[in-house]
């Protein structure tokens, strides 16, 4: 067993250490849309029977359209996370047991902790690399998250086919991890799964609909690793109502949503140039600040209740995520005017 | 990959061969309580955030008080299935990677296909038993449903506990599958797990709630099982309203729901009374009935829409589940009534 890692929404613990009750505190910590949809209806069958196959075929489809992943049916999973955890087994699968025992896994990084984890937990030498030179004959799994977090780094969907091409000479898989990716869509390269052969795209329902609560990812995959993932979770493994409320909502328009969210990322940016806070990065979902002094900004925005984001790995970083309206906005403007370094 | 089990609940692809609409179809091919009950309010939060600690924590309290664990909090799952789907794992885990690979699993049959499709998924060697007397030294991990699905047949804690005394011998795991058991408490062994050591108990939220579309089950066991299995599902394996839901429900008084599935289960008892079909056994949730034309049985009630559940391994049975209300048991009843063999 690891050590788990620390992430983002712990606003439980940091009430029970700086105080304040938990309705009251302003969390910046995720990288989730702060405005969830309003929920679409959830029929009483989601809620009572097995989800049946209608249910799942539904979602899927909807998925297709909605990720545009040129006629792949994508697998939905209660969680990105839950294939992650899956992912020792994936490089078994593809490489052969045997082969596998030998071979490396390449993660650009610094990126989300659980890859390497959930790898090194199990006994897998893990790399973590910043250019595709650094790629080499051993690397039989690729991670890339694109756009990445927290740096908010991205590769042109060319560069990752490219990769993707060299990786199939050594029989590598390339997994992307599009999580962040649905406010810029040009960057996805799920229409490319299809014929690519070796790429797997992971993507993330709850961080764009604000519903991080339901436990809802799609892989889109070639069909061997669709197979062995759906096989590996197991009959039901989505909920019922995750599987209608997220056909519902990608049937839907989306644009209304992703406006919402690019304003209020809009008013995060405000805020930082009034603090005269630098940017290093980010996404439509949050925003990589640097400071000399970020584990006291992180501290102090503590003291106000307002929980961020900081990094071990990186002591002058802050990741900060999007408030839910102008007055969070302003509170944390307030906050931020109020500290003297 | 192995062969999918037919389970029950499948009412698109009965519709789809025998005609009907969806909505007119009496699903009794389940074990599910067919009167829902009503939803606790879910807020908003649950929805939204990844859930956190606290709702995790207060799931795992509520569920050992309902379960009356005897201070083991059991660990939420998304369904029964995705541990079943871990049981590889978890016998590798408990008796080291070398030695589990010569030992054999033992599984009380007949019973739910799945736990001998996973295990023998992976190469195990599955030994399908009627008695406590055929367990062997070579039996690291087995399996007992109790009360059974289909047969209903039901093994006094006593019994149990005497096999997980006898397995401890040889460093065997005992896995007791209480999915059916919320009628009858006096059967569980979940109270024995913190002192037995190599006792682990499942159990399902969704079947006796009527809430199955939620996926949500328990573990009781050991500490060293339940890390184990909280680390291979990975953080946030939950969806946050089926912590709330059960959260809530688990603390309100559940004795109306267990009055309310008993009332159709006698109900389901006069219907089969009235038609002369004898019943083989069961449990609150359902009737296993023996007929010799069962899979004639089984088709005539699909052209009336009424869906049951045949079994390959045995020609002579049909499961039948509760009907929601005295006129769908009249529904039943005319069917039946109706036939000629």
């Amino acid at each position: 067993m690891s050590a788990p890692i620390v992430h983002g929404g712990g606003i439980t613990e940091a009430a029970a250490r700086y105080g304040g009750r938990l309705e009251d505190w302003l969390d910046l910590s995720t990288g989730i849309n702060p405005c969830p949809v309003a929920l679409p209806e959830v029929p009483a069958r989601a809620w009572h029977r097995l989800p049946d196959n209608q249910t799942v075929d539904d979602a899927r489809r909807a998925a297709a359209a909605h990720y545009r992943t040129n006629g792949v049916l994508p697998l939905p999973v209660p969680g990105t996370q839950s294939v992650i955890q899956l992912l020792p087994r994936l490089m078994q699968f593809h490489q052969g047991a045997g082969a596998a025992a030998g071979r490396r896994v390449a993660i650009f990084a610094p990126t989300y902790g659980e890859y390497a984890r959930v790898l090194q937990a199990v006994g897998f030498a893990v790399d973590r690399i910043e250019s595709a030179g650094e790629l080499a004959a051993e690397h039989g799994l690729v991670i890339v998250v694109n756009p990445n977090n927290p740096t908010g780094r991205a590769f042109a969907p060319a560069d990752i086919i490219a990769m993707a091409e060299r990786l199939k000479e050594q029989a590598g898989l390339l997994i992307v991890d599009e999580a962040f990716g649905d406010l810029e869509p040009e960057l996805s390269v799920a229409s490319h799964v299809r014929e690519q052969g070796n790429l797997v795209v992971f993507r993330s329902f709850g961080k764009f609909f604000g519903l991080a609560g339901l436990r809802l990812g799609f892989v889109v995959a070639p069909e061997p690793v669709l197979s062995a993932f759906a096989d590996w979770l197991g009959p039901w493994a989505v909920s019922g109502p995750a599987l209608t409320i997220s056909t519902a909502l990608m049937q839907g328009d989306t644009r209304a949503i992703a406006a919402g969210i690019l304003e209020r990322r809009a008013g995060l940016d405000a805020v930082l140039d009034g603090a005269g806070i630098a940017r290093l990065g980010g996404t439509g979902l949050f925003v990589l600040v640097e400071h000399q002094q970020a584990g006291l900004l992180h501290e102090r925005l503590c003291e106000a209740h307002i929980l961020t984001r900081k990094f071990d790995y990186a002591p002058t970083w802050l990741r900060i995520g999007l408030a839910p309206d102008a007055a969070a906005d302003r509170r944390l403007a307030d906050a931020l005017r109020r500290m003297e370094f």
